[in-house]
């Protein structure tokens, strides 16, 4: 059988999705032990999402394949029962036998949040970028449409041996001014390594009329990570949804 | 001067607000030494609600007299600098000489949440109560009329040794169900010690079939601590608004 898996987890504490050889103090790591100690038998789960450590997920999907006598609400009982209370399992579905939670991906929605007000608001502000500074929503948006689309981001990604194709396609990046936080909600067809923060710190650099909008096309075409703006905190960023 | 101080916190982390001897975690103490630090003379605050430890707060308010050059705005702003990322002063403002946090205030309204669907939101799982059960909403809201309006809450109150009067005002009690939250309000002229967590123990318990609305009544006339419900959780407890 083939698992499909529905996440939410608040990563502060942990060191990203991927398990890593060192620590298990990850968010794949802690469902693969629970998993493995429920089955017997070790357990690879494929999330569709590598998130950093810190960032979040609302609407994170993974899969993996077992001989399960348990039905899929209980294998979600037993999951919620054993693992902390920072990550749950929202669902547990069958899925077919070709289902990969990452290849099959065809649109991943992230969130950023930056606090733009003076005021942080206490039960959000691990979910929260503190920036606490006023930004030019308008020049963001504006430098939006410029990375909407198409386009190699190489300039936007951490990894510099990638080998791999660097071209994503953007559907959108919707940005909205709630006085006290700005919000950026990113659709698109995948993100590279650190992508989604890359973009928030340059899209922050336009706010802070420290770049042009029309900027973002030059340092698309430059394909150098030097060209873009910093990599904005991993706690503002939110995995919201996968679709397939 | 007299200065009015709003603020919000995350209660998880405190022994609650009230400054204690043996221990500086609380509200009032960490507020207190910070603004001690400012005004280089010891300073003692009051604040409206006296919260139990681990209970939240939207809008707590407190007040202190001190001789101060700064302006409110700069002692909000050194407060918020100095203070924990989990307590923020939302607004410092000069108030009538007169003016105390608690004695003078009029309504207080405390919201208590509780998870009634089988999964957690892990993003809100420190201010809610992890129940995890259907409850029966109609008869809750049928219970909570009985409460409403003036009585004297004695079997609501943790206090045995309380010498003063515990007649107490309670405006509404609103029960909305959201289907995998129950979030009740509470607004009255004053609450007793664990008297809001008091009434939600006992307002679950009739959720559950456990008592009939009906009882309330007789629990009230009982003035005996013992004839009401348990003390629900202090997680779910938020402090929403003092009015004045």
């Amino acid at each position: 059988m083939n698992y499909r898996l529905d996440i939410q987890y608040d990563g502060s504490r942990y060191g990203g999705w991927q398990r890593q050889k060192d620590t298990d103090n990850t968010i794949q790591g802690k469902i693969e032990d629970v998993l493995t100690k429920m089955l017997g038998t070790e357990v690879q789960i494929q999330g569709a999402g590598r998130t950093d450590a810190g960032v979040h997920a609302k609407g994170q999907v993974a899969n993996f394949h077992a001989d399960c006598e348990k039905s899929c609400e209980e294998i979600c009982q037993y999951l919620n029962e054993y693992l902390p209370e920072d990550i749950e399992i929202s669902k547990v579905s069958e899925a077919e036998e070709r289902f990969h939670s990452r290849l099959n991906a065809k649109e991943k929605v992230y969130q950023y949040r930056i606090v733009s007000g003076i005021h942080k608001n206490v039960f959000e502000r691990k979910y929260q970028c503190p920036l606490h500074e006023t930004l030019d929503v308008n020049a963001m948006q504006e430098a939006a449409k410029y990375l909407e689309g198409t386009h190699d981001f190489k300039s936007f990604c951490s990894n510099k041996k990638m080998k791999k194709s660097s071209v994503r396609t953007i559907y959108s990046i919707e940005i909205v001014d709630l006085t006290q936080e700005i919000v950026i909600t990113y659709t698109g067809n995948g993100f590279l390594y650190n992508m989604v923060r890359i973009l928030t710190g340059t899209l922050i650099e336009v706010g802070r009329g420290r770049r042009k909008p029309e900027e973002m096309k030059g340092i698309l075409e430059g394909c150098d990570r030097k060209e873009a703006g910093f990599t904005a905190p991993a706690r503002g960023l939110t995995l919201l949804e996968v679709r397939y």
